[in-house]
């Protein structure tokens, strides 16, 4: 039988290239091989946009459209929404008592979160406790691997925790998740270079920027401050141009000539940008084509995910079978 | 329209006297004047015995045979089982997102409720969000009254915070609750005169005694730990039997005259406890005949459980309709 793989987006914008190489990118890789689960976690996004829920449902669409555009199937991929899957909230609600508050507080990714957006004392209740929603969006599916950025793994550590709980209180119903953290890239640097690439912060490329705005986006990309005439000898290490090209250029060899060149001096920024434009310019045109095409019937690309959300309650239900019984509520 | 109730019990254990002076004997006297639910809350009680499972499943059906013993009408009030409504998990997840975690640490009856239960540090977080999984219990059905003990209040006044949250910010959709105190006996003592009565402390007379138990219970109640000597003056604040014959017996002007007697000299403790054991029996007699009958077929009782929480999930799917509107995730 084929792994189980959860993983998913909050749709609370559009998709990036940051996204592309941490986790789109693995994902089409992984599609055929892996039963894969992806959800848009709508409920987890609501928790940080309580009061702007127009917001989060306009953006189910646009990452629905981003999925499809890269190359995800529907038919192949279990494309899920969070919030047409009561299954999800009953298991966070059992898992609740399996959590201390201590806990909770202790959890590095979460604090983290709470310290970056600024929630201090006033955090959401709902917000403090993603790790338990996450830890049902995983076990619901009996996920066997999530994939996860580094700053992710306490997550992982949490739901395993709980896993271990129910199953050591109630019966052995789930497995324990592993959590993977890709290999290479899996945290691209915004075009700036002070922080990873996120739409909120004002330093992406999204997968359907116009070609226009990828230009202009790369022109304006942080290289090397000191480098300020051609023929200057330039710093590679951390200019945001060569990292990008590591990552997207094929050609290697070209891109270690063209580093030792800029090493040396005499080769100019404006020259690295052109490359790395041309490279971004022939990975995001054809996504954002397929974009443009499923963007005309948005109505077929949410029955897709209609259908996958149906494929996902049938998991839901099987397991939630499993989770009564176990939990001696198995009434009727 | 008939106002809408909302009450229940935790099934943790038999209900005693207490309940019904506090809460069972209003049910009754308003299940015809108003709409009542009775929730038998097992989610909420397995936040407190998470490992224990067996005992809050036994104790549903035992609450069932209370509720019908004492003469709840299936048919008109209806009785519904908590983990089988998960529309109430999903409000919860969504309430969450409106509370913050500072304010559920200031509620009172949540503190005093986790210092009684020594949780400290380690309490559950599932126990510790009560008051959220509770507003969610009140507006699934859009109660308008919710009869409470006073030390509950502040559960109330939550609710009420996070309904004028949810309207606000998504659509006016849920009535704000209000909590009635009933007026007299809301807090009965319990047999030791220490605290009110409570089956954990071990001073309950609960509704399913023998009539040997109560009798012994009677004898053994908490009286005048001075009044040594039938001759003695006693005193009647304070003295627990007297305080039961205030609530139980209906012959006011008798209980007077024996008041006096007591606090003159010459009235015996026994003589005051033979007649309370009398009035107790009378009233708890007919309650144990009609619970030994539901009691014999169990499957029957269940089974009146099963239709009232059909009943209470249709008020959850139109609830929910609603909610989905307001909060823009009615997708399909």
């Amino acid at each position: 039988m084929k792994k189980i793989i959860l993983t998913g987006d909050r749709p609370s914008g559009p998709l990036h290239l940051g996204h592309y190489v941490g986790s789109l990118k693995n994902r089409l890789a992984m599609q055929q091989e892996y039963q894969q689960y992806l959800i848009i976690a709508d409920v987890q996004a609501l928790s940080a946009n309580a009061e702007n829920p127009e917001k989060v449902r306009e953006n189910v669409l646009q990452v629905m459209l981003d999925y499809l555009a890269v190359g995800i199937d529907p038919a192949v991929s279990t494309i899920f929404l969070q919030s047409l899957v009561p299954e999800i909230a009953e298991l966070t609600i059992y898992f609740l008592n399996l959590v201390t508050v201590a806990r909770l507080q202790r959890n590095p990714t979460v604090k983290e979160e709470i310290r970056q957006k600024g929630f201090g004392a006033s955090v959401p209740a709902g917000f403090f406790m993603h790790p338990v929603s996450q830890a049902a969006d995983i076990t619901f599916v009996k996920a066997d691997i999530v994939p996860v950025g580094e700053d992710q793994l306490p997550l992982i550590e949490q739901c395993c925790e709980i896993v271990r709980s129910f199953n050591r209180i109630y019966a052995p119903v789930f497995p324990e998740p592993q959590g993977i953290v890709p290999k290479q890239g899996a945290r691209l640097m915004g075009l700036d270079g002070k922080a990873k690439m996120s739409k909120s912060l004002g330093n992406a490329i999204s997968l359907c920027d116009s070609a226009d705005d990828i230009q202009k986006k790369v022109m304006s990309m942080y290289t090397d401050p000191n480098h300020l005439r051609v023929a200057d000898p330039g710093e590679v290490e951390g200019n945001m141009v060569f990292s990008y090209l590591d990552i997207f250029d094929s050609n290697v060899a070209e891109v270690e000539e063209l580093k030792a060149q800029y090493r040396a001096g005499g080769l100019g920024d404006v020259a690295i940008k052109r490359r790395l434009n041309t490279v971004l310019q022939e990975l995001i045109g054809p996504i954002r084509d397929r974009r443009n095409e499923f963007a005309k019937d948005p109505v077929a690309v949410m029955q897709l995910l209609k259908q996958g959300t149906e494929r996902a309650r049938e998991a839901a239900a099987k397991t939630m079978i499993e989770v009564r019984r176990a939990m001696r509520i198995d009434y009727f």
